[in-house]
């Protein structure tokens, strides 16, 4: 946590520490749903991780699993403006999770699950969610969810076919996999076959878990029997989040014509977008920055927490999970991301707010918002929320500390760092600016001013123009 | 959390995100201390509290006992650069409580427990700190002890008495009574006597817990019966962490001449200083901020941590806390508070570098460091992990959000209040300044870049002459 104000005399302290905490925390006490005004609740999130399936790296433990947590509670920040901590687990036995979640969500504004082993990842979220009154939302399950319908979604419109009409196969039946075939369902796909190692997923199989046996009875329509290559014949889509190249060029040719290929296993895909586009697959995604068509849960997670959090849902239904799939999908095409994707890029600059808007509209609608907005009400709350959003923004930085100096100068150096690493200075030059600065070179300032937005553009050339400047 | 860095393009995603941030994790998995290289761990320190004593309001509840929680984390980052997290547990059992923290220790440095009541505190304490290689610490007992042991050496330097020959009556046998007592015995006192409700406590009284058992069997030299009266005649010093109201000018003028009274009941002491002093009393100490002597954790935790974590001490022991008692004595009277302190002001310049350094060093000295550092390494280990910290510094924001419009509009006003809380600008000032804002003042901007370093106060001067300037 950093203060928002400075802490500078006992003034400042007995307001902050006792006695003048005391006020709030009596009429919080008093009345319960005043944590939201007096307290950080309403805007922080845990993300919480027993290490168990990391990326593609599986089982590496929590502390080995830190890291990507803390890029996921850097990410919250960065786009949704949401504070967030990650807390890594030392124990992997359901009960204990949830007991240790249940404990700290006071806390809590909502609680993101992340990189948890199927199955146990259901039983956890649903034992959370049915305890708490704040969101629990695991991330690997319903953010990919609904970047692929989403995705879907603009996909079946470049290759002229009818959403509901499509035959698709889900390959891999873990969390993925089985959040991505419900709401699939949800958004009114009919005919969807899943299929894990052990091929297609069959009703009253006595070797499925209770997760696949409900997943089992939803789907695979035509009664199909036998394995991945069966279930693609003829199929129009696949949506693979599985393993490296299982996906061949082979069943590919098997598909429909036009066939869209999602190949999501990370980092290597089930099949290179190449390879399944020379054997006739019209569009292909995946789940890496470097081809076209990325399907990333940045473009869901941060709008749906932000909206979630905007009219306090108790938690996130599939109306609100809808509702952020067909505002991503919205928005493809009109961003950096050309006319062409069918996702949006990461940096769209309306991304988060029309997620977050349109997730918290539907939250209301479900009746799971404990602060029924209009829709006024919800936009200006949303555009609150992402004031502390970094999205947007061309510089940041929380190291201002010290007024000169040793401290000062690392500051500078940093904030150079950051500058060279957006484009705005060479290497060459930051390192000049650096050693000038002391002598009076005031182009870095201005340019941290400008961005920090103390100037405007036309007062920053002006002030560099003059004697000492570095224009 | 906050980015170090701007997060701006799908370069910086990678890198944060997948598939950039699988290394440090394959890394971790190998080198399990290489945690504390590649995340946060070994600067983050979690607030725990089960909201059940908080301050004077007694057992309100988590959410209640939230805004405190904040505010200690709050001073966590300004006192001593180390981020912290408010957790609030929704359970008060204590097993319940130490399973959860220990399932979510693995994020963590360092584990402040806050506001439990005893004496459950300490059950708790002792069974996380057998479980956990960091350091656990109830500041209410340790912290207070501290600052306790440190009063009192420089109070009885100016009563002209001996540390070790002091009668010393504790009144309380709470969380904060108790570990004031064993710091004190550690210090060197011997006549010790602890009195509770119910009077004297003495080795062998059945109505005592295991805690107050163990306690007596340590305290009471000289077999006195009775009640607080009884202990008090002839004492050199009376320690209250009990009642409001509950010494009187009888009592005080029945204690030894000098006699030395810390009254740190809170809000209202055992005894207003000035009725304690017109009994006789040689030099009062309370829990406030608005009499003199007042006896404050921040004068101890900021740097207890700092220290433990530089060398990343496995526990906090003995040694630690009176090197922290010594230090914080060591610089009474050459700070802000004037020469006739006993402690010194929590806005001392030195304070958290010097305690968190002893520290440290009584670590390595004790072998509970991980990092045995040598002295020179130590100072700069503290000296790096301070230069976050707030307590130097004449202004922060962490809200440089928006280069235009609103959003800087925003940014400038909430500055601007932290000046005139500051006392930089009066608020009509302020209201002129923001004003004027949009036609080219200039003042209160180049009052935040000399604040944020990036002027000197001659460029400043210099800048605020020219044309369009404030001055």
């Amino acid at each position: 946590m950093v203060s928002k104000e400075p802490v500078t005399g006992p003034a400042d302290l007995a307001l902050l520490y006792t006695p003048g905490v005391a006020e709030p925390c009596l009429e919080i006490a008093a009345r319960p749903e005043a944590v939201y005004e007096y307290t950080g609740k309403g805007n922080l999130v845990a993300v919480v991780s027993d290490g168990s399936a990391v990326l593609g790296l599986g089982d590496i433990g929590p502390e080995a699993g830190l890291p990507v947590m803390e890029g996921k509670a850097l990410l919250f920040k960065e786009f949704a403006g949401i504070d967030a901590v990650p807390l890594v687990l030392g124990t992997k036995d359901p009960a204990a999770i949830v007991a240790a979640v249940l404990a700290i969500a006071p806390s809590f504004g909502g609680i993101n699950l992340e990189d948890i082993a199927a199955p146990r990842c259901f039983e956890i979220e649903t034992a959370l969610q049915a305890a708490l009154d704040i969101p629990v939302f695991h991330d690997d399950q319903h953010g990919t969810a609904v970047v692929v319908l989403a995705a879907l979604t603009n996909a079946a419109k470049k290759v002229g076919k009818e959403l509901t009409s499509l035959k698709v196969v889900v390959n891999g039946a873990g969390a993925a996999g089985t959040a991505i075939s419900r709401l699939l369902l949800s958004g009114g796909i009919r005919d969807l076959t899943v299929c894990d190692r052990a091929g297609i997923l069959t009703a009253g199989d006595p070797a499925l878990n209770g997760a696949m046996e409900s997943l089992a009875a939803l789907t695979n329509p035509r009664k199909l029997a036998g394995n991945l290559a069966v279930a693609l014949v003829g199929a129009d889509v696949f949506i693979g989040v599985s393993a490296p190249r299982i996906l061949t060029a082979a069943h590919v040719r098997a598909m429909a014509p036009s066939a869209v290929v999602f190949a999501m296993a990370n980092p290597e895909p089930e099949i290179f977008p190449q390879e399944a586009l020379a054997a006739g697959a019209a569009l292909v995604a995946t789940g890496r920055s470097d081809f076209p068509n990325q399907i990333n849960n940045v473009l869901a997670f941060p709008g749906i927490f932000r909206g979630a959090l905007t009219v306090r849902a108790r938690r996130i239904s599939e109306g609100m999970k809808l509702a952020a799939s067909r505002a991503i999908a919205a928005l493809a095409g009109s961003g950096p991301e050309g006319l062409d994707a069918i996702v949006p890029s990461v940096f769209h600059r309306e991304l988060t707010f029309q997620v977050a808007v349109a997730v918290a509209s539907a939250a209301v609608v479900d009746g799971v918002a404990s602060l029924p907005l209009d829709r006024s009400a919800i936009i200006q709350g949303v555009q609150n929320g992402l004031v502390e959003a970094g999205a947007h923004r061309t510089l940041r930085t929380r190291h201002f500390t010290g007024s000169s100096g040793a401290t000062a100068r690392r500051v500078q150096e940093r904030i150079g760092e950051g500058l060279v690493r957006l484009g705005v200075l060479t290497e060459e030059r930051c390192h000049e600016v650096l050693s000038f600065q002391a002598s009076g070179d005031k182009r870095l300032f201005g340019e941290i001013a400008l961005a920090l937005g103390f100037l405007d553009f036309d007062t920053l050339i002006d002030y560099l123009r003059r004697p000492g400047g570095g224009v």
